[in-house]
């Protein structure tokens, strides 16, 4: 059992990748077979398994959030309350609500048990630079 | 490796925090490092990690998916077919599956590795009282 | 500590059940109290937990989410990108992002600790046929 953190730093809202990070750190645990654990500590940004090919899916779905969710200045949110923080920080929460804040991936032969195509990400859903925290666990 | 159970009352739509029942397990058991798994046994209410600060985010959370899931009653959800339990009913199954129905969170000296501002809920989707159950496991 | 995989195999959009299939591995097992992880190695379509007594709930989660994330030959989704893999490919992303990759259900007497309603379903986003690979993870 080990633990550890991650820091991504933000510039905005959008996708950060960080799948090398935990191959990383996979490696120099040493460890072959386990269970890693992700887990975001904030309530305005997202952990998401996506695809790492093509970065146009990641500026589609930031697109798709963005127009679900708008910002509290558009007026089709002009019911919610909670406006002080800023036009994006209510639209944070409820985007954070929507996806996960932790992620269980197998490790198999060393490796993040990860698809062909998926890669990790921190999605930023606040548009002023941030250091968002992960907090990473290895059951083995 | 333990286990144990919370049952959490509700009295309608709404977030209903159980961070300090969580807290105290974890106190009892005297575990220092593991992961903490919070699984809900139902399928029309969810598990939210969400600010703990404003309470004001959680009306909003609420009338958010309000929105965007609304009663089967509304002229927008007539193409819905699973009616008969009452108007709140598909929408909560919904609801249940855009919002965790499992949490895992590392636990780092003794306490669950929250943020500043994160609290655990359980997001209620139905309009009448219920008593909802929620298994906890310990990894250690 | 186990693992295995779970193959599954779809025939377009919709929910296929494989509760069955994980109980019986854990019975093989012969684990009586764990934690059992399911992982989905894909960016198209999602785990799910959900009612499993009255099929019109599968039919109308479909239809939420299908109008909710139409395909990109509808009008209001001309905005998205990614396109070329066909126009039910990136609504594809956008649900893998809104539901879950990654689940963990605490194992009880040998049995995954389900609530009565409760079945795991895979979530099918994509029209084609697919044979989708699941991991299953025992820590016991």
């Amino acid at each position: 059992m080990q633990q550890t953190g991650f820091t991504i730093s933000t510039r905005g809202q959008g996708l950060y990748e960080f799948t090398d990070e935990i191959t990383a750190w996979l490696r120099d645990t040493g460890v072959q077979v386990g269970l890693l654990t992700l887990f975001v500590r904030h309530t305005s940004c997202s952990l998401l398994i996506q695809e790492n090919a093509d970065p146009e899916v990641q500026g589609d779905l930031r697109a798709f959030f963005g127009r679900l969710v708008p910002p509290t200045t558009d007026p089709s949110m002009s019911y919610l309350r909670h406006t002080y923080e800023g036009p994006d920080d209510m639209p944070a929460h409820i985007k954070a609500a929507m996806m996960p804040v932790s992620l269980s991936i197998p490790v198999v032969d060393g490796q993040p048990g990860l698809g062909t195509w998926q890669g990790v990400y921190l999605f930023e859903h606040r548009d002023a630079p941030h250091q968002r925290q992960v907090l990473g666990h290895l059951t083995s």
